[in-house]
């Protein structure tokens, strides 16, 4: 009576849905109550081979399909709601399918964005994961990429480039030969690349300070120049002072990367955003209270013309390439 | 500057956008409003050579991958408000993606579901089209799974086995040798197979009426026992009222195909539902006046045991099994 495909659902999926608009995942549709406020609605979908290796960890796979998604939310400056899950396996594994799904629970949990529904289905392809988030914030106050205005200063989370090392280090690149003594900062690089922090508890302040806002997924530098072209304005960076860890910065020093690498490798999953200067004190305020280290790293200004990146002797540094693209 | 998945994005996918919550799908979220009612969110993800086959118009794959999920909505009773969509491709093929995003634009325009947002990732594997899609249904209002009761009709619309006659058809099997003479037959039913006719004209009349409902995805038998399994009851359904369409008859007469086949075959898309014997007369006539046929095909009745498919002599049919599972 009950198929492999139901039975898969209600051992793995089922605990996960702890929502009562989700109906356990017994119905055909979830039903979402948005309570006065607006619904944030985002999707990211993570391919294997593409987003993430076939040997990372199934819970730190699943605990990145959620966490891309849940940064934009917080980049929106909207409070987690939930979520639906499309997954597209070859064959229920379930050695694979346990941690994969105790890892998203975990996630789910502590983010406050249970499971409301979605599909699994079987491909001959690569695993995919495909999911739409959704967020309240009270209506008309998402914080869009478009509102940024001269003089605003250009602010991020975190730090920036960590992740991009952490994929060449599982890549067996320069900087797996230059960390090979230090294990401590490989397995930190690498968990950047495999688990994002989303900076949901910035959501607020962002909301509440940040004239415009977008998580950095591609990279800093063409996340930036999507931000400006959205917002009609143009920026200046000062590189010195994009925020690095100590491996980061370790390896800028020592030459095995330079500024080009941090700045458009993408997967950093920081919040990007502009904070008008009256703003800046209490936004900077309510990040220390929140948790979260905020790096202003330059301003915007007038102009169309695409962001500039100045170095220590307020040269222009020309980029390559600015972000990474699927095609 | 631009990326080539922008440009994509920007010629094929934002004249799709049409709801000012899409900000032009140049943000990384949208905003759906949900004017004081509750968002209802399915989602469906349809796979290349699993759902659909490879050489499938592009137009009719983007029809399909909507539709699956509005009949989803129109089962819950609600009014399609949008979808986000996740495309995972091998290439942007613009021979393939210009027919893609043009069915797709007509369906979300005729239908009145506009697109909110999306993703596009590359994949070295099977095409792969994810849909969430939302609706919006009075506070509470969702027609649910679990609300059948002892005595009330089941009910389906339109016709039932076409899709899988017409996916036999395409792969060359029973129905193709049968039908050899006649070319419309044929066309009907592998249009049954490829663009599914999602009843949104029936929603307002199944919110109003039905105690249960869902849509027919995995054939009407295991369908039917997944409604009476939430519902706690159980229901005898008469094989020879099951609505076939003539081209199903004649092949059905013909014995090319039997009943298993037909009520186990999936992809109907149309709507089972439940009707209180007190609100039949009034759902067929909301029925005829939103130009959707229905048929009462049996009733609920008390108890947990499978429902019951009885032959023209009374006589019960066991059927090998009930319906399509993925693994």
């Amino acid at each position: 009576m009950t198929s492999a495909e139901d039975s898969l659902i209600a051992r793995y999926f089922r605990p996960l849905a702890t929502d009562p608009g989700a109906l356990g995942l017994g119905d055909d549709a979830a039903v979402l109550q948005a309570r006065g406020a607006d619904i944030v609605v985002t999707t990211d979908a993570i391919v294997e081979g593409v987003h993430f290796l076939p040997d990372d960890p199934p819970d730190s796979i699943a605990r990145k399909a959620l966490r891309v998604n849940l940064s934009d939310l917080a980049a929106k400056g909207a409070t987690p709601a939930g979520f639906v899950l499309t997954l597209a396996l070859r064959t229920p594994d379930e050695a694979w399918l346990a941690p994969f799904a105790r890892g998203l629970g975990e996630d789910a949990a502590s983010f406050g964005c249970p499971l409301m529904g979605g599909d699994t289905v079987s491909t001959p392809g690569p695993l995919m994961i495909s999911i739409t988030a959704f967020g309240r914030v009270a209506a008309g106050r998402m914080v869009h990429r478009s509102g940024a205005r001269p003089g605003d200063r250009v602010v991020v989370t975190g730090t920036i480039g960590d992740a991009a090392l952490g994929l060449d280090i599982l890549k067996g690149g320069a900087a797996a030969a230059a960390l090979a003594d230090d294990a401590a900062a490989r397995q930190m690089l690498i968990g950047r690349y495999r688990t994002p922090q989303p900076r949901t508890a910035l959501a607020k302040a962002v909301r509440d300070h940040a004239s415009a806002a977008m998580d950095v997924s591609d990279g800093l530098a063409g996340d930036l120049a999507k931000l400006c072209e959205a917002s009609g304005v143009s920026a200046v960076i000062d590189a010195q002072s994009i925020p690095l860890s100590a491996a980061a910065a370790s390896l800028r020093a020592r030459g095995t990367v330079g500024i080009e690498a941090i700045v458009s490798g993408g997967d950093d999953y920081e919040i990007l955003c502009a904070i008008p200067s009256d703003h800046a004190d209490v936004f900077a305020q309510a990040a220390r209270v929140a948790g979260v280290c905020v790096t202003t790293i330059g301003t915007i200004i007038a102009g169309t013309s695409a962001p500039t990146l100045l170095d220590a002797q307020g040269d222009q540094i020309i980029l390559p390439r600015l972000s990474y693209s699927h095609f």
